[in-house]
């Protein structure tokens, strides 16, 4: 397999941390989103991602792409260990708390759209990182609740063992801590994503870990 | 079952297609986003609902949040017809397409991120309508370009019968018409969503259909 894939990728790393869960090995693919006014744009990068966007993954000629649609193929064809619990009423909760942050928070913050706000909307950096914490202190506000209300919550989002649901916390509250968002009242969230990021794979899928880390 | 839902909410819309192409009868419950400062806002909602988002659907018991949780909920409860393909290819495939528009375009257009953009950014009523159509004529033209490129591609946007990307085609074009989105690039997403469009159970949960259209 072949991930391509930007360090400070929230999206990436997602699906790096499920590669190194499964103990899958992979050639890693640097695509840089700064360099080069943005190697993702390239025609030949297009081939593989018709959106232009990090990660995609190749696995016996095909072009994944999209985080969580790459996830849940890794699921289907690598079962073991389960990133989804059993039945389908945990397994709505997992994806939901997932998709929470991969729809209502991240789309928010990734860098097309914080270029936009700068240009053509001038929106000068002090609106523009406003405009981040509001998003990523909403949407995890609402996480700490739906995470501190629940039986189902563990050492994990759900359970004692890391499911898609803390693929996708992990990177997030890595990003709200770059840009120096306030976690304080969200204590559930800020324990189950130290828990999560001191495990192994977690730790090998870090960005700072990456051949491609400045 | 009973689905709390908004006539115009896209990701509404999502569920009540599943709903209906699996032919399961429902409750519907109403939760207006702009009466009473947002009904969605409200203590008794939030306790359904963390993220304050529609559609909520209840089932034995069980408050399931996130569109395309409780979509693949659904699949995996009452897996006839399948809104999947067979194979883990296919089905990363389907998954990609529907991600594609529900964490992609749809974020950065519901209705939470215009009022932002109004205030506090002070954004004038033109450039909010130049957001919106910048962000869906950009994801449509990704989509475009899988759909066009792609020899899954059927009368649906993989093979003849419906799936989860259907599902999230068809409200996202019913809202780009609706803002006025120039579509005209994009004859393949055309096609598919007007034909998707046309079948009864996408008829059937057509936002005008539903008991509190305006």
């Amino acid at each position: 397999m072949r991930l391509h894939s930007y360090f400070r990728s929230s999206a990436s790393y997602r699906v790096r941390i499920a590669l190194a869960l499964k103990g899958l090995p992979y050639e890693y693919a640097a695509v840089h989103l700064l360099k080069d006014g943005g190697q993702q744009l390239q025609p030949q990068f297009r081939q593989l991602s018709p959106d232009a966007l990090v990660p995609v993954l190749e696995d016996g000629g095909q072009a994944l792409t999209q985080s969580l649609a790459i996830i849940e193929y890794l699921e289907e064809t690598h079962p073991e260990p389960a990133l989804l619990p059993a039945t389908p009423v945990e397994r709505a909760r997992v994806r939901a708390l997932a998709l929470g942050i991969a729809c209502d928070i991240h789309p928010l913050n990734n860098l097309r759209v914080l270029k936009y706000l700068k240009k053509p909307l001038g929106i000068e950096q002090e609106g523009r990182d406003e405009w981040y914490r509001h998003w990523v202190q909403s949407g995890l506000a609402a996480l700490e609740r739906a995470l501190a209300d629940s039986p189902h919550t563990g050492l994990c989002c759900h359970g004692d063992t890391p499911t898609l649901a803390d693929l996708c916390l992990v990177p997030q509250v890595y990003n709200a801590r770059r840009l120096k968002s306030d976690l304080s009242a969200m204590p559930t969230v800020v324990r189950v994503a130290d828990y999560c990021a001191s495990l192994p794979a977690f730790e090998a899928a870090h960005p700072d870990r990456q051949p491609d880390a400045e």
